[in-house]
């Protein structure tokens, strides 16, 4: 049965969700920045990482975790680079006025990265990334995550599932943009098999004797009690597949976030009643015309990415896509037709409305 | 039947390579530079980019797809770029002297990125990353190859292999270096199958219907014919497992290689008889200290270097490694006991010693 869909208009998401946010303390500005990145996950078809999420924002700032009234420090800065202590904030307005500040430098310098610590989760990669485009620059975002992820030969997690994203500018195309998880998949997509009572698909992960396993449940609850088990990296189990180089990729991302920016890694990062992960993030951005014409290479990005749709599908397939293809055409889906939610999504947005007293979207 | 092993110095190695290069005309320098590269393969225990690529190398300056007498040309510069034209000089000369030109760059500028195009084979991108190491930054190489992959739902071979380098210093622990093709597997492994007429593991590799396949023989047949077919990124087939993030990730490469040089891209990147692959690189530096003190960042890293070696290991394995763990060990080997060679390697460097007339190894 296919569950019921409610469609609503991204500025009334966004409008209520910035409600939500301000009466929790937030200010106007970094309430309008969060809704904005909230609601940019429904409209690019990664719910997942959208206004479902709204109760655990709410639940963070409420209990402290998050804090409404931290003020973000900048610890470090030079022309090209600049570190920033998010001291508890929310992610996403941190992270926005972060990228913004390291667009500002790249604009001088060519080339600029900043790193944020003490900061909490972020929503999608591909945002912070994609606010290079406009610039004719290349966009980079990384954040590390609590510890779920096992490495290679291991039983133990040692890092999180890590996302990086990487946003380059087309022309008639809109952009390519890699929005991706470091390990084979991300633990939501395992809780999806748990609730069903399902046996999920082997190469997720293992258990905790480190041996592949497709049960769900027994490892949620094992990695809930860290007594072993976790995700597998991108490539999964073993090295005959690669799956070292997934493990080796969720390490540079943690590298760039915490080790750059003197946060928490590796397994120091993770959720308690007490303290939010505290997680790091890396923002990027590079000067396209430092290299060469940037129409040049917007065009050649068109050709570029329409080879590859062009590409002969395999059997019983019916396209091949390019990285954010899927999340364009989505979001001009939702431009026509509002962002589409499930029945209990939307009921859970009426629910903190009532509780907040912010009026329904 | 384990085959016969001999075992040579570094340095005779390299003597032995640098007068090879140098009787094919490159200057003594670029000679030494390549000898060094191609040795460091087989010192870091890569020998399928090691000496027994040497017969390629040489077929390539006799035939004058890699010309010895190139001379890379600056296309563009600024102070934290430069765009190389390599004009088909052999890669690894051209990628030192370019990487080189970044670090000093970055110690201006913070940071700093360079690509060149019209070049050849590399080597292993780890050495170029490597290099900046010792200038406490961190250090990233890239290339595009000749399409060997095939996207996600397609049966058409559209990228490379496109590896990603990407090194970071540590204190006691010398450093994190990840080294990995964007593909789940090189061609290199589909060969040592088709050469045993053994069934390859699944999830290496798509047939001409984009069908996963485990006939090697017939998959290479097929890829040189370019009928379709051909290596599945890393994380295999489909989505189930990640493998569109792998395909992201050799798209990636392709854009900071090539599209950022403007050399040949995607399907315009293969070898025939009368050209090179014409292959692009991409390569950064970033100073640790314009983040953070770099000697605090290097005793973090050796804090997650050990925790990530300290990990209690799978049922059935001996240890958990990390990235870059396993090649300086093998170099350390090297140091004490020489580096080895196959037996047929050894004899096709005594055929070419012999046909030069360079005193063999």
């Amino acid at each position: 049965m296919k569950h019921q869909e409610i469609r609503i208009t991204r500025e009334e998401l966004e409008r209520f969700c910035s409600a939500v946010f301000s009466k929790l303390g937030l200010s106007q500005a970094d309430a309008q920045t969060a809704a904005r990145v909230l609601v940019a996950a429904d409209v690019r078809g990664i719910p997942s990482h959208g206004v479902a999420r709204l109760r655990r924002y709410v639940n963070g700032l409420q209990t402290g975790l998050m804090r409404a009234d931290a003020e973000p420090r900048v610890v470090a800065e030079s022309p090209a680079s600049i570190v920033v202590d998010a001291g508890g904030a929310m992610g996403a307005p941190v992270s926005v006025q972060t990228m913004q500040r390291v667009i500002a430098k790249a604009r001088e310098a060519g080339s600029a990265f900043g790193t944020v610590r003490d900061s909490n989760h972020f929503g999608i990669a591909g945002y912070y990334a994609m606010l290079a485009l406009a610039e004719d620059m290349i966009g980079i975002a990384m954040s590390n995550t609590a510890a779920l992820g096992v490495p290679t030969f291991g039983r133990q997690v040692m890092f999180g599932t890590n996302p990086l994203a990487f946003a380059a500018p087309a022309d008639r195309h809109r952009a390519f943009v890699l929005d991706m998880s470091t390990t084979a998949v991300p633990r939501g997509k395992v809780e999806v098999y748990a609730r069903k009572s399902e046996e999920m698909p082997a190469g997720w992960a293992v258990d905790r004797d480190g041996r592949p396993t497709t049960d769900a449940a027994s490892l949620l609850q094992d990695m809930f009690k860290r007594v072993g088990g976790g995700l597998l990296p991108l490539g999964g189990v073993g090295e005959e597949h690669g799956g070292h180089k997934g493990y080796g990729l969720a390490v540079m991302v943690d590298v760039l976030c915490a080790l750059l920016s003197g946060g928490p890694f590796g397994t120091a990062v993770f959720d308690t009643a007490e303290s939010s992960a505290r997680v790091s993030h890396f923002f990027g951005a590079i000067r396209i015309d430092r290299f060469r014409d940037p129409g040049e290479f917007r065009r050649d990005m068109d050709r570029m990415l329409e080879q590859l749709s062009q590409c002969p599908p395999a059997a019983g397939q019916e396209r091949v896509f390019f990285a954010g293809q899927k999340e364009f055409e989505h979001e001009a889906e939702c431009v026509r037709t509002g962002v589409p939610l499930m029945a209990d999504t939307y009921a859970e947005l009426e629910k903190i409305g009532c509780e907040l007293r912010v009026a329904r979207v």
